[in-house]
Order: C-alpha cells, then sequence, then structure tokens
C-alpha cells in the first residue's frame, strides 16, 4: 500500500463507528410510554417502518407498517379491536401480525399473508423494541432505568430527531470533556481539573466517572446548594449499544455522591437509530430538589433546547455531514486520552457487529 | 439458495411490475388537445425531455427538447415559423428536428445537427406520441376512446402528478375492489357482494366487468336515477401499457348495461410515465346525464380530486417509497384473487419488456 | 462497437468538459479581498470545505475546515489570536493548521493532530488559493489582472453562486457569439457581422480577439461615445483554468482599441468550483469612463444580474441538468466553427487532467 492507501485504510477504520451495521439484537427505546395509545403511530426503527399501537390490553404492539398484499403502509388503515386493517384492500391483521381477514374476491387468505411482528416490553415509563432475532429477546437484559419511575425524584422528559449517526450522540456523552467548550454557556462550570476519574467495564456496560473537588459551585445548580464552593462529580453509564444514564450532582466539599447531602440529577440518554444517519432521541433529566417548583422544571427543559438540541446535536449533525467525505479529504483522525470510553464501547459494538454478520 | 435469499428472489419477481424498464414501442398519451396550442411545450416523457408545439397546419410537433450544440434545452428558445430556434447560439430546427440554420460564425450546419423527432397523432381531444422506433408507430393501434369526442355526453377532464411508477395507478384501476375500503367515504357503496364479473382478454386489452344486481342505489348515481335500488355495473378495459376505460353505471333492477335507461360514465384514464418513478396522469370522466348542469360537472371534478388524488394517487405515492426498500425488510408479497387482471396485464407487460431488450 | 455504442463513446468524450476531474494544480480565486476579515470564513472550493480567516499580519490563512479529533467543522469554533480553537473539544490549531494546544486529559498532542494547510496569495484585490501539491505553487504563475488595482478606472464587483461545472461558465465567455441571442436584449448589439477575429494560444492562455468596424454604437457604449458608429471590439483572454479577462469598448470609426478614445471597460471572470457541479462566480467591470458617476455602476450592477446571472447562469444550470442524461439520450453533440477557443481551452485542460491523474 501506498501511504495515502494506508491513510485513507486508517481513516477508513476510525469512520467505522459511524458507518458499520446497525445492531439488531438489542432492545431500543421506541419511545415514551405516554407516545402509545388507541391511535396508530409510525415510527421508523432501525431502517424499518414499525406500526405501534395499545391492544385493549395495554400490551405495546410493533409490527411491520407495510402490507404484503400492494406493500400500501399500514398507517393509512385503521385499528379494528385488537386487530389492524390496511385501507387499501381490507386485508385485517391480528397484534400477532397475522392475516385474519381478507373481504376480498374468494376470500381465502394466502398462509404467507402476515405482517412482521416485533418484542415489546414496557418497562421504566419507557417502551422497550427488540429489532433482532425473537428468540434472543430477554427483557432481563434491559438496563436498570428505574430512576425513572421513583416518585422521590422528579423527571422533565423530552426529543427530538437527530440528522446523525447514534454513535455521534453515544461518544458525546461518553467524553463530557467537552462540556467545558461546548457547553461554556450551557454548563457554566469553566476551565476545571479532574480530581478523580474512573473507567470500569461491567456486563458490557462502561461506567466513566469523574470527579472535581472544591470548586466554585456551577451555576446550573448552584441555587439549590447554598455553598460558594462544592464537590461535582459526573458519572455515566453506557449499556450497548445506546441507552445511558449519567448522575451528575454537588454536595458540600468533602461530601461527593453523598445521596443525603446532594444535590443531584439523572440524565437519561435514550439513542434510537431511525436509519443509519439519523436518530430518534429520547431524553430525560430526573431530579432530587425543587420537586414541585415549576421553575424547576422549566430549568431542565431549557438545557435540553440548549445543551441537548442547539449544541450536542448541531455537532453531531455537522460531523455528519463531514463523514460521507472524510476518506476523499484523507483526514487523519487522530485519540486523545479521554476518548477512552467511547474506544471501549466501539470495541463491544464492533464485536456485536461481527457476530451478527456472521449469523 | 438459502431460504432468505429465496424469499429475497421472489419479492424480487414481485416488484417487477414497479421497476421493469419502461415500454417503449407504445402510444402515450401526451396531454389533452387543449394543452398544445402556439407556444412551446415541454414536458418529460420516458424520462425523456420533450418540446410539444402546433406547426402552422395544427399538427403537433414533438422532438427532443435539448440542443445537440450545447445541450441548452430548446424550450429556453423561440418559435419562429414552424421552426424552433435555440436560444443560446441560434441554431434553428425545422418540425421534423433538423438544423436549418447557423447564425454563428461560417454558417455551416453540421450534417448530423439535428432534434431528435418522435411520432404524433392526434385523436379523441387528444395528442399522442409514439416514443419507440418511429418505424412501428401506426396509429391504428391507438385504442378506442371515441367516448371523449360523443356529443351525447360531457366529459370532465383533469389531470396531476403522481410521485409513483405508472403501474401502482395501472393497477389500482384493474381492481376496482379497493374501491370499498380506499373509497369508502368517495364512493358510497358499502360492503357489497359481487354477483358477476367476467376477465377477458383481446388484443392485448384485458377487459373485466363487474356486476352487482339488485343493491341500494349508491350515493354517486342516486341523484339522478329515481329508483331506490338498482344494477350496478363498473367494467373497465385496459389497453397496453398503460390506457384504461372504465364504465360505471347504474339501471333499474334487472336492465344492467341497457343504454336507453342508463345513469353511466365513462372515465377514461391515461397514465404516462414522466420517469420511473413519477407518472402523468390525465383523466376525464363523461356522463350520459345534466349533461348542462354546472353541479354535474362539479361533484365529478370534486370527486376527481378526492377519489383519483387524494386517495389513488396518495396510496401510489405510498407504495412507490416502499418499493425500494421491500426486498432489504424481507416482506414476502401475496396475491389476491382479485389480483387476476393486474397479473395478466403484467404478464403482458413482461414480455413486450423482453422483447424491447432484446432489440 | 454497434452503431449505438459509438455514438455513445463520442457524446461520452464531447461531455469530458463537463465531467472530468477538477484540476488541482492551479491558482483559484478564492473571494474578493474585501471577504476576509477577522472573522471565520468556510467556503468549499473544488469539494474541499475549507476555513478562511487573516492573521494579525493580514496573510489570508486557508485550512481544512475538518478537525481531525471528532471531524466537527472548525468554523463551529473561534479565532483565537492567530490560532483556531474547534468549538467541540478545544483543540487548538496555528495558521500552519499544526495543532498546538490539548485541553482535554493528559493534554498530549497526538503527533499527526493537523488541519491541512493551503498556500495562499493576495493580488489584484483578489486573494488566490492553491488547491494542489503546495510544492508547485508559484505565485509568478498568477495572471494579470492588475486592472482590478487601476487607479485610472472603476471597478464594480459582484459575485454568485452558479448551479453547474464551472466549464458552462468558461465556454460561455469563450464564444460571446451568444451574445446576439441569449443577450439581446442586454447587450443591445444586434445581428452583426465579425470583421476580423484571432485566436492565439500563448503560454497556456488562449486569446480571442473580434472586432465589429463601422457599426451602430452599442446601446451599452453610447450614452458615453458621443458618435451614432463606432468600431466595437471583444477581446478576452483565458488563462487555464478559469481565469478570463474581457475587453471591450467602442471608439470613433478606424480607431479601434485606440485607448486614448476609447469607452471600454475590463471584465474579469473568476470561476472557481466549488464541487463538480456547482461553480462560485467573482466579477468585475471595470471601466474608464464616468469614473465618479453613481448612474454608471448602477448600469453594470444591473447588467451583472441580468447578463450574467438572469442570462449566462441561467442556461448553464439548465444545461447542467440535461449532462447526466445527455448520454442516454443518444445526443449526438455537433460543434460550430465558433467552438474553436473553447476546443483549445478543453485540450489544454484534459492535458492537465491526465497529468494529475498520473501523479
Amino acid at each position: 500500500m501506498t501511504r495515502m492507501e494506508t491513510s485513507r485504510a486508517t481513516t477508513a477504520k476510525q469512520l467505522r463507528p459511524y458507518t458499520r451495521p446497525l445492531i439488531k439484537n438489542a432492545w431500543y427505546v421506541a419511545g415514551w410510554s405516554e407516545d402509545f395509545g388507541d391511535d396508530l403511530l409510525a415510527r421508523r426503527i432501525l431502517d424499518e417502518p414499525i406500526l405501534f399501537y395499545r391492544a385493549t390490553s395495554g400490551e405495546p404492539v410493533a409490527v411491520l407498517d407495510v402490507c404484503p398484499h400492494k406493500l400500501a403502509p399500514m398507517r393509512l388503515g385503521q385499528r379494528i379491536g385488537d386487530d389492524v386493517q390496511c385501507g387499501y384492500h381490507g386485508l385485517k391483521f391480528n397484534k400477532h401480525g397475522q392475516c385474519v381477514h381478507n373481504p376480498q374476491g374468494n376470500g381465502i387468505i394466502p398462509p404467507n399473508a402476515k405482517l412482521k411482528s416485533y418484542p415489546t416490553v414496557e418497562r421504566y415509563s419507557v417502551v422497550w423494541i427488540w429489532m433482532g432475532d425473537p428468540a434472543k429477546a430477554d427483557p432481563d437484559n434491559i438496563p436498570d432505568f428505574s430512576v425513572l419511575d421513583d416518585p422521590k425524584l422528579k423527571p422533565v422528559k423530552g426529543g427530538h430527531k437527530v440528522e446523525s449517526n447514534y454513535m455521534m450522540m453515544v461518544e458525546n456523552l461518553l467524553d463530557l470533556g467537552h462540556a467545558l467548550f461546548l457547553h461554556a454557556n450551557t454548563g457554566g462550570m469553566g476551565n476545571l481539573q479532574l480530581t478523580e476519574s474512573k473507567i470500569t467495564n461491567e456486563d458490557g456496560a462502561i461506567k466513566d466517572w469523574r470527579l472535581y473537588t472544591d470548586i466554585p459551585t456551577p451555576s446550573l445548580f448552584a441555587q439549590f446548594l447554598n455553598e460558594e464552593r462544592a464537590d461535582l462529580w459526573s458519572d455515566i453509564r453506557w449499556s450497548a449499544p445506546s441507552v445511558l444514564l449519567n448522575n451528575a450532582g454537588v454536595s458540600p466539599v468533602g461530601r461527593a455522591r453523598d445521596k443525603s447531602v446532594a444535590v443531584e440529577q439523572y440524565g437519561t440518554h435514550f439513542l434510537t437509530p431511525e436509519t443509519q444517519t439519523t436518530t430518534h432521541y429520547f431524553y430525560a433529566n430526573t431530579r432530587n430538589y425543587a420537586l414541585d417548583d415549576p421553575a424547576g422544571d422549566e430549568a431542565w427543559r431549557q438545557w435540553q433546547r440548549k445543551a441537548l438540541k442547539a449544541e450536542d446535536s448541531m455537532v453531531a449533525e455537522a460531523i455528519q455531514s463531514v463523514v460521507p467525505q472524510a476518506e476523499e479529504l484523507e483526514v487523519e483522525m487522530v485519540v486523545l486520552s479521554t476518548d477512552l470510553s467511547g474506544i471501549r464501547a466501539n470495541r463491544i459494538l464492533e464485536e456485536m457487529a461481527v457476530a451478527e454478520e456472521g449469523e
């Protein structure tokens, strides 16, 4: 290989997080529980058009949004009891996707007349969907996000579409060092020196703990902790492929992570690939202070709009626009010491992708 | 082949109606007679950009809308007598597409300076264009649409662009069983039982006749047939590749298709491919009742807007958006007994396509 | 080869001017001097996203607008002194593109952390950029456009984006015979007979001189030359790949090109490829009359808007839309005697492209 070829091969490898096939055998967040009701809801996940509705039992139903007769989207039809009827020629399918009625001609139901059906689980105020081999769908593998249901905490939920591969957002969350620059105005943390940090890798989850001691209390929390200086921590847990739990908070100096005196919040970040290059982003900030204070809600709502949308997602989308051209531009990508969590996550995902390619 | 490969191959075959090459050796409708006048009109047909105008004799002229000098569209130029002049450097072409004047430099006309010219015929208030080998263009092969010129009938004409392959619309018209669902509100026919049906295949045309006897008079005709119950027929004739004549009407019970007592209309449906995935749809509803009643015109105009555009074309476009992904989604398409006419038509078209590929 | 294949091959060859790779080893105009200031300016050239700013010395800096860490566009960051800092994680690069600061983690700067840097020269009120091998960047090869700086002349500058390959515009300027048709209303010259013409080819520059003697004074100049009839010349010089200097003027009959009595202007035309199919067009009309007359400025501004944008660029864009389909449409392109300059230019460019492919 010439030097240019070597350089391109390296770049291609470094672009893999954004270009490799999406992981199928995984639980993804399809949406908040409240998104799913009696009405038909169409949402594209892993580039498959999926139709959702709740059965009369309350159970979330997920089937392919394509009628096998003439390929009309099922969302153009209507729900009848627990079934869904195509709006074009009237084929009716039950909640398992099996065709149960053909009102046309001789009325015979072709044996392969069915909609692909997807396993779902509703847990932690969230509907989860399994996009791969149904035999492998084990609800026990859904990571713990019980903070979302904790009555002693107050969540502020939101979401938006990001025009980038989901990994730009995952890597963003796995290195919160970007906050000092990208969120200079939304984090209010100045240029901090890290006191302690720790990365662990357990059961396919990566935890990245970061602690800053004895710093001026960051503006995000200053109103609620009556201390001029504080200990600040920002811990994050990533579970493959794309759900993250952040815990960030402040406490009086010397009592970092002491729940009894902490002013803290849990950030839940669900990055569900819509396509290879677009992502459903569902997030919540769940706090342990000012539970009934609408100003507390509004502060987090504004922060989500600015930090998660106008800043993080804006950068992710800008990067996405560069990715297809990066090889041709012969950009030699570089790695910093703070990319370690992202690198580990990518190694896990690469193994999962390779395993699925072999299936 | 693995099971997945077999399934994909089957799906690919079933998608052929929407993906196979467009038929060239055929008469297509370029537009209504009144669309063509002294001015230059550019319209893309079978993905060829075509320039139309009427010669002083009234004859419709059709030439490629591309100047062979620098590829400027001829539509940017102007008509001068029976000729058309390029607006860039002034090359002039006659109505046969031959260059007849070069105003630049030495004035020599290169021998191959010409615009491709297309046979046209004006018949039944419609301009027809032949897109294939001119030697095969026989006007006798234009199907009969004389109802459009019949002074005892009243047409309401319309048209719009459909963002789908033309076959979604052809198949739609060849199985009017969809009317009971897709046109539940625009057809007013309820869930009918077919009394008689007949499919014939003559000279490359397929006729699908359907009769419903002794039913409540459908709302579309109820105002004009003074009977609570009626016989209803809906017959359609398809001529390859894409022109259809529908005759639908009602009569007192027992006198189906008796012209002397029928309240009926002829629907002419011309589906001209603009590209592989977009279609010019020209249609008319020509009735034998309320000839001078503007309310009769308005009723059909509204019906065209709703049934043909908001319903039929909307579904066709939704299907088109699924087609490129159907194989990857491993949708196993199914066939119903009522798809028979469509299947026969597709078999004829497949043979025509194969014959043209061998040319 | 069959006849159709031969015809397609010929067409493919004639389309080469619009489809061959862009020339890299050349000076291109990045913009007018006044476009470049303290702020970051992002502009795509030869399909490379480039970030521009002026160093404190005034020197124009041009670096790739892509951070090698996570591919974030550098334009989202900020200038700090002579450096530019990425807005995502804070990597800082100097004006040569070398990373000089890493504020993250251990602070180590990876040795290959750099932005590609481009040679620039500021000359004739224009910033020039070299897009190829920096070792070949010789400022002496920048063609003379000193008319732009001449204090005895008055320029009116403008620019816009053209949605076409740059060669449509170059060929347009190299055959001003199109003016009689495309600019019938903006040139006011009627159907002239050429008195003398001359094409020379020196040092990779092509000069095309055209003279029309004893004609009615064209409207564009009539107000400023007090003569009913005049000699008119329109000379153009093209320098590979895409900068042109036009000199057009009128003088009393018999004194063509006599600077002492001429009413004339210099048209500078800089066509910088943004991508293969889009072009930055920077132009100026620099006149020797009515120097302090705002109406003189306004006349040229209007002419630029009409002739260069609404006419020339409109045709270029229409041609661009035909190019990808021209082979399939089997258009046999033809050549006129007046295309000679364009053909010579294309031959030079083809040689340059072939030479670069071999690199």
